[in-house]
């Protein structure tokens, strides 16, 4: 089990934190985003799959924006550019898991 | 965004269903399990990542039983023996990501 709460947070900008559990095949990311905050557009080149576990956030990509709400998921394959923007009053909390395993600092 | 309304559901045995999702380095699988399910423990060379989105069950591992709620996070090593049983009266909801991706037939 992942015990978020004994795994570091770190600042990812913008008021948004970020957790980080690194497995062999895959990385684990929790992100934080309170009401009002911006990722900024960014690529990488792992996939990424997010499934958001409160509030609501709109995730922009070339083809589109699209809004998830709590139990939804998305998939965004490698080196698509992406961002997102939260959604209402509510902060945000996601998981991603990064495939394969993140070497570098992530910016998931 | 993932659309699960528009994925495909088959039988996982003992009245579980699963959906899934194949991208380029990972496996989405949504698990949906009725109350009294059980999951016979099996392993996979894919790392497993879990999260549970509603209910709450118990993973078993030879290293011991883990209870999971919802927003609770499971990282499961490659080709560690596994295997899951609900707890209490609640459907339970989760999203499993299989990483790199399962070229067989899931059974995460």
């Amino acid at each position: 089990v992942i015990d978020w709460a004994a795994v570091p947070m770190d600042d990812a900008g913008n008021g948004i934190t970020r957790q980080t559990v690194h497995g062999d095949r895959s990385t684990v990311v929790r992100y934080v985003y309170p009401p009002g905050s911006v990722f900024a557009t960014h690529q990488h080149p792992e996939e990424q799959l997010t499934v958001v576990l409160t509030g609501r956030i709109t995730f922009t990509t070339p083809s589109g924006d699209v809004s998830l709400g709590p139990g939804g998921s998305l998939l965004v394959p490698p080196n698509l550019r992406h961002g997102a923007r939260v959604d209402g009053d509510e902060t945000v909390e996601s998981i991603n898991v990064l495939a394969p395993r993140r070497e570098r600092s992530p910016s998931a």
